[in-house]
């Protein structure tokens, strides 16, 4: 079983999204998986850094792109926790990122099925295929826990 | 004259944009000003980088951050030669940038005026005063003549 969920890309982006919640961050994680290998991987790290850019999928897409040398993902699949919001959404496009997964949908920031649903917007140039609600339950839990402590 | 130019931002946008210019990036550049003084400048850089996500707006905010310790930049204002995207409008967002200026409009690719509009969504939580079209025609013949240069 280990073995197996060695290269679960989820898995690994729901392990960063709880390891940022460990680290009073936003608990949201994401990876990016190419040819059945989890590329790279991150959690938010907004606080921690002090940039509010750090959010899991751009720091994901950063590393993936360190990791290839090369700034667009060709063939590469991201999972993520949440649903992107619109500057996470634009980095999925200009990374072309070939397909996009995510667990919980964000009806306050998102920008994917919410908000601006950027990828539907005729300026958006390159569109990866989108599939929501994985582990939408088990994500959507993991927020609501970490923000009602803060209250 | 230069006295009164050393920390014109705009100018200093212009300035990184040239000089995006010559290190073969699209010429765009962008500032960030605090109490008079610019804290912050840089132009685009995804393909030195390998980073898709290093436009001109988003290292000059990383940046800003990185010089104030702090993960907003209150009482910030951004100076920048284009219309900013999707990406770099969230970004501008979430650090609660006071104002934007910017110079050409981007019906391409940009999402203040033109796209998503990413200020107006009612998902927008913080929008910056915006205030567009300064040197316009300045910043357009610079990217026309990178990219008349390209064809």
């Amino acid at each position: 079983m280990a073995a197996l969920q060695a290269d679960d890309p989820l898995s690994r982006a729901f392990a960063e999204a709880r390891a940022a919640a460990a680290r009073d961050e936003a608990p949201i994680g994401a990876a990016v998986m190419r040819d059945g290998v989890v590329i790279a991987s991150a959690g938010n790290r907004t606080r921690e850094l002090n940039d509010p850019t750090a959010h899991a999928e751009m720091l994901a897409i950063r590393a993936a792109c360190a990791a290839l040398g090369a700034e667009r993902l060709v063939g590469c699949d991201l999972y993520v926790t949440l649903e992107p919001c619109a500057m996470c959404a634009a980095a999925i496009s200009f990374a072309r990122i070939r397909r996009l997964y995510y667990s919980a949908p964000d009806a306050k920031g998102g920008a994917v099925e919410s908000g601006p649903r950027f990828y539907a917007q005729p300026t958006c140039h390159h569109a990866p295929e989108v599939y929501a609600g994985l582990r939408e339950s088990e994500a959507a839990e993991l927020l609501r826990a970490f923000f009602s402590g803060k209250r």
